[in-house]
């Protein structure tokens, strides 16, 4: 078979066929060189990656130096500072409050690029982890970035704690429950932290109604832990305590304290073992929304923390410190590194009932 | 001008400019398939990449999910499963060790590609940081990657805290000193574990000489912490104590804590204040290697940490804690956590004199 080409197909096949073969060796070319070779890994991924090249500090592509000395947490200009949030939520058969939870945090006007969040799924009999997942396809999958979060990711981790429903507010139970939960979150911490972190969120899973500009606001207290004062969310809208976690010690809560075992665990709100302390949500409410009261127990139903307060290492103690564990131990800890604790009594947000 | 070309040469391009085509279509496809996107950053990344595709649990490629029940720190079968060991060393002025420190580490027989270490650096005037990251780039930079360590990381942070070299082992310098070296170790921990991490040794960088099989030694103990017992290396070879935080509690030290203020902190080795706890260093050392006795203070010359003792939240506290602070105080809190705590007096290692 013969096969003939005129002068003008023979170039245009020639050219193509060059066109093609230089596009073929820059992009292998690009591919194989170390600058490309870390952006697309560094789209995709939520950490920073260290790699095997180095060069001394100062070089941006340098993943395997992290200069700890320039992360700042900033009151009034983190967000023109882009400094990131860390949401973090421990989650136990929590699919029903899902669709609320993402509802509210997609709201906040804190740029979604600049917040990542994370989760801990722990000993779940519904499916949480199917239905978060699913939430987050939703969410992360649209198609301006811009409003998708920086990363969500999930970590799974049973400690094979059961408690039923109907033992879970029994005082008896507390230091036991509260424990495990402190491991959790704990185990949340150290698996979610990321090393451009600024400020961590802890936020429930069963938080229904908080403003929109609830990041700036916590951030413009200026303090190393803030909580503002959760109430619980009721049809008729009457006031109702939820967080009793958040509170000041008082003359009588320390004297009392003074004759406890160092092994005695304080609650809040139950009659078997009254405190004597002062909760926020016994302080007056119609005061300004800036307006902060130093604590010496917090809870986490909505808790800002710089992120240095838990790189130094202030946790949540799953042992008695201080007569506490969980969240109170942690405002403790914080405090006892020298850390500022402050609440805001008039800054309302809203828990639903569970049981 | 004409150009023409014979069949044979036409086909031959033809054949050939198909072939560019096919091959720069599939690497073009491949590159932008899910599968391909994470396998080269996966090669890079010392860490596991989330990414933004969403599987349910179970896919293999899923860097979303992290299961942290598939975890195992075993005693025998270490390295048959598989387990990572992140090896933990903050470092302040501390050129001078590096060569042995990574000899040293290069030399034992835990697989390199198991291991991958991690460097705070704090408040140094030396070239710390520089002969760092040569010594790293040297070991990394070998032909063969199983020689390799996994990865190789380095943060700095200053506390901005210098004590002068004649004033560092004055009595009353301790807990403030020992509080910021316990926030330096928190950082590190915080900074560096990853989610497949197993095992933690922290180990000091003045230690000189320990047998190569020491990681798989320490492990056979399977204990939540496990330290060996560390003399000071002499030319005369002489028995000399160095570690004095490995010790047991007794019914006179637990006497004398009694009536102490609950933030005094007691420290080991000062004639100042006597203990009178039984150290490790005090105990006989001609008994079997693997020979363990139950401590209640650690140090941290060379620290085996199981990975989910830290992740529960046991770390160094900064603040005091049942009379102690960073590695004695995170033995009393592992302990207070129900974590099993051992020391091997007959294990020797050794470390240098430092001033």
């Amino acid at each position: 078979m013969s096969f003939i080409l005129g002068s003008k197909s023979s170039k245009r096949i020639i050219v193509l066929c060059t066109t093609i073969a230089i596009l073929f060796i820059l992009l292998l070319t690009t591919l194989y060189s170390g600058t490309i070779r870390q952006s697309p890994c560094h789209l995709l991924s939520a950490v920073s990656i260290p790699s095997l090249s180095l060069n001394l500090p100062g070089s941006k592509n340098n993943h395997l130096f992290t200069n700890f000395n320039h992360i700042t947490s900033s009151a009034n200009h983190a967000q023109r500072n882009k400094e990131k949030i860390l949401v973090l939520t421990p989650l136990k058969d929590a699919s029903p409050y899902l669709d609320q939870y993402f509802k509210l945090l997609d709201e906040t006007s804190y740029p979604n690029h600049l917040i990542s969040l994370a989760f801990l799924v722990s000993d779940s009999s519904d499916n949480t982890l199917e239905s978060l997942q699913s939430h987050i396809n939703d969410i992360q999958s649209r198609w301006n970035y811009r409003h998708r979060f920086e990363s969500v990711r999930i970590f799974k981790k049973d400690f094979d704690f059961d408690l039923p429903s109907s033992r879970r507010h029994e005082y008896e139970m507390q230091p036991l429950r509260r424990s495990i939960l402190a491991r959790s979150r704990n185990w949340l911490l150290s698996a979610a932290l990321k090393s451009d972190t600024s400020w961590v969120a802890w936020i429930d899973i069963d938080v229904v109604e908080y403003p929109t500009s609830i990041f700036q606001d916590l951030m413009r207290a200026d303090a190393d832990v803030v909580v503002p004062n959760c109430l619980l969310k009721r049809d008729d809208q009457a006031f109702w305590a939820y967080d009793k976690n958040n509170w000041q010690e008082t003359d009588e809560s320390k004297r009392i304290q003074e004759g406890l075992d160092e092994d005695f665990v304080l609650l809040e709100g139950y009659y078997e073992f009254p405190t004597y302390r002062y909760l926020m949500v016994d302080m007056p409410t119609d005061v300004d929304k800036d307006y902060k009261v130093e604590l010496d127990g917090v809870g986490a139903t909505f808790t800002l923390v710089k992120a240095h307060v838990h790189r130094e290492g202030a946790n949540f103690p799953a042992f008695t410190y201080q007569h506490q564990v969980e969240t109170e131990g942690f405002a403790k800890m914080a405090k006892a590194m020298g850390f500022s604790v402050y609440g805001l009594p008039g800054y309302l947000i809203y828990h639903i009932q569970n049981h």
